[in-house]
């Protein structure tokens, strides 16, 4: 049979495989179908498109279907939709959207990346010009494009993630009036409440109006374009337009169709390998599962970072070889304006889930030598295994200076560390950049004492 | 015989000591004898006070005296100096340099935190009053008094190390023309070419002069306040005033005249519980050894992250406790104008001498995702053991990005992870923040390449 690799999607997962797959076997033919205009595309650069830190939407395109070909040697067909896997007769059936034009492909390896989509709640109303999601190129221009011509005065967001948040962010910028409808009772819910009070009081700050524990039950057009938000009890709150952020979901009709096999959240199940159910059929990306680092429990967080990893490990194995994914923390950062969040690892919840008792400690402490101008507060919260001490999470909020500190933390995490070998570590120090002690050490050090109360204690 | 702690020095070796002491032990009578004015200040924030950034030197002071009699109940004298250590009787002679009273202090436990003193060259000439060094409170209120008040247009900087350019970009921000004079051939040994070359670069935009194996032979006055310095064959260069940083050496005579032994470059040997060679004799600070958390040698790094480390281990020992100081990577960052430079761990050099073959890898990524607004690139170098791919030591230059990406090697260098464990971690990512394949990540992968290519050649 011949050699063939397919690949069904061309952002992240799907690309990550092709191109690591071709690296290693310069011969494979490889096909990819994508079903829009584009490919490898930094998704989470779109805000920054919207709100014009970014002026050109060209710049969030990292390769082109010519680049892969005529550097990769790689064919990418866009528009061209995948619409059945054939896993006995190890084919796909290809729509080719521009013209209609119906084809089998046959593949000896396939991989799915076909990623996510945007959830959209069954709300009456929802389909209206004015309301939109956020999740590829197109949907950024259609932002943009708005927002530039029709300057709306007021704007709803719904859902208040990173994704809404952002959204909120870049509305801002442009004079927007934004008003957030969260219908949690709580934002961020893998965070500690003090930590996301920060992240609240930044949206204060800066006029956005947060509304928690406010499902949208309706949207109606008011006539003259204008959009009627109604959140029930008869409050009701008039926008020109609303960006949907409530989420994503994996994109796997295609594969259950075809018999493979979801996992957690209806995402594709995959084993270490990224191998799915199906013989000679991997995963990664968006669409698929991972997995904890800590529990060895299936997760479902879909992120650009693990998307790349998931992609390189899945193209290294169909060529033969025997790379295993080693799971993830979940380790995230968004900028709300002015203020950064991070977390990586568990959190008490999750620990709580994997049968693990903890113990958590919160400090305060500045980002720069107290006595070095524009020194700011950063909040850590570190979760740790109650019994040993190890350190299973963490969570930080404030300046810019929890980005690259929560990867120390996701490095000491991975490593299995203490809070005791945390407090030893020999971190780096200079006044415009960090106090004596760093705020990870203070952290550890309240984690020790908290470990040295408890053992009193108990 | 009555407890009685006795501390010689109050900066960062000598009260970390002293507090942990006395938080572990709230009834051992302790005594500080410290022969400047001051203790606990932030001697790395006097080139900020130099420039300016600090208006006052009193932002510099962490703790005073006061502070230390009332919340901790030790006893600090300021202006004491300790002029003898008596091993046998155990006790202290002590110079109260204000009224010339000298009196004898018995001690049952003692640390010696006597830090270090600047390195005088015996140049002809340096003893000039419009000629200083950089170490305490003192100095920078000198250097900023003679700045502010003779406006000096031109000024010799003696040596190009971290405190060095430091110092050089201190005087920049008053106008002065800066001529850094490096004995050596080349600056800041301890990191590769190629990123030296960028704090070069810097320093070249910032219309900084720097001149290497450029030996300073005399100083000669001008008549009018200005100094000639005189580098041999002929060529001198006028300057208003000078700042010798030609690095430090250990105060140790106290402790040599009291036998006690003494280690690398001088320093006083002390054992990894932070004991001397005398019983009942700590030491904790600028003026002891450590040792390489790697090798396990001993080193002669003064740093104030480690003089804390080491004095609250003097300290918890003290009063019985069993504490063990790990050792040190040696991690440092600096800034240099709007660059940053760090290193962490072992270069080639450094791992030859341990007997390690090393196998290195230099990588230039972007700080932030490419497209977004103010990406700017950080260069790294990985040194690797060559056998096993370990990651002994981190170089990096560039933005500010790199302060806290050394911390993330310095965590992974003590966990023992190799480059195949670095690729694997969890990083986070946010355009703003990192791209969605962070900098150490891309340096990991070259490194894996690397000892690829190592093996197919091998």
């Amino acid at each position: 049979m011949e050699r063939h690799l397919v690949v069904i999607g061309g952002n992240a997962g799907g690309m990550s495989a092709a191109v690591r797959a071709r690296r290693g076997d310069p011969s494979l033919p490889i096909t990819v179908f994508e079903r829009t205009g584009h490919i490898s595309y930094g998704s989470c650069g779109l805000p920054y498109y919207i709100g014009d830190d970014i002026k050109e939407i060209d710049r969030l395109i990292i390769y082109t279907p010519e680049y892969m070909k005529n550097e990769r040697n790689i064919n990418v067909y866009t528009f061209c939709e995948v619409t059945k896997i054939d896993v006995s007769n190890k084919c796909v059936v290809v729509k080719d959207i521009k013209t209609g034009k119906v084809f089998k492909q046959h593949y000896s390896h396939l991989v799915i990346g076909t990623g996510a989509s945007p959830i959209i709640p069954p709300i009456p109303g929802i389909e209206n010009d004015n309301i939109f999601t956020l999740r590829n190129i197109e949907d950024g221009k259609r932002i943009k494009y708005h927002v530039i011509s029709n300057k709306p005065k007021k704007a709803a967001v719904l859902g208040a993630g990173f994704i809404g948040l952002e959204t909120a962010e870049a509305l801002r910028k442009w004079g927007v009036d934004v008003y957030i409808f969260e219908s949690f009772s709580e934002i961020l819910p893998q965070l500690d409440r003090e930590l996301v009070s920060v992240v609240e009081a930044e949206l204060e700050k800066n006029s956005v109006k947060l509304f928690k524990s406010a499902e949208v039950k309706m949207f109606e057009p008011t006539g003259d374009g204008g959009i009627r938000v109604n959140t029930g009890a008869g409050s009701s709150f008039d926008v020109d337009m609303a960006v949907v952020c409530t989420g994503v979901r994996p994109n796997t009709d295609l594969a259950k169709d075809a018999g493979i096999e979801t996992g957690i959240k209806g995402s594709i199940k995959v084993d270490k390998y990224m191998r799915t159910s199906a013989p000679g059929v991997w995963a990664a990306g968006d669409c698929c599962e991972t997995y904890d680092i800590i529990t060895k429990m299936p997760l479902y967080i879909p992120l650009g970072t693990t998307a790349n990893k998931q992609g390189k490990i899945a193209g290294e194995n169909l060529i033969g070889g025997k790379a295993v994914f080693p799971g993830v923390l979940g380790t995230q950062v968004a900028k709300v304006f002015d203020t950064f969040v991070a977390f990586t690892g568990l959190n008490e919840s999750r620990a709580a889930e994997a049968g693990i008792e903890t113990l958590s400690v919160k400090i305060k402490a500045l980002d720069k030598a107290s006595y070095y101008p524009g020194a700011k507060p950063i909040y850590i919260k570190i979760v740790m295994d109650k019994n040993t001490g190890r350190v299973l999470g963490a969570q930080l909020a404030g300046s810019e200076g929890v980005a690259k500190r929560v990867d120390v933390f996701a490095t000491a995490i991975t490593a299995g560390m203490t809070v005791y070998d945390l407090y030893q570590l020999d971190l780096a120090y200079a006044p415009p950049v960090a106090p004596s002690s760093d705020p990870v050490l203070i952290a550890a050090s309240a984690g020790i004492k908290a470990m040295k109360e408890k053992n009193l204690i108990s």
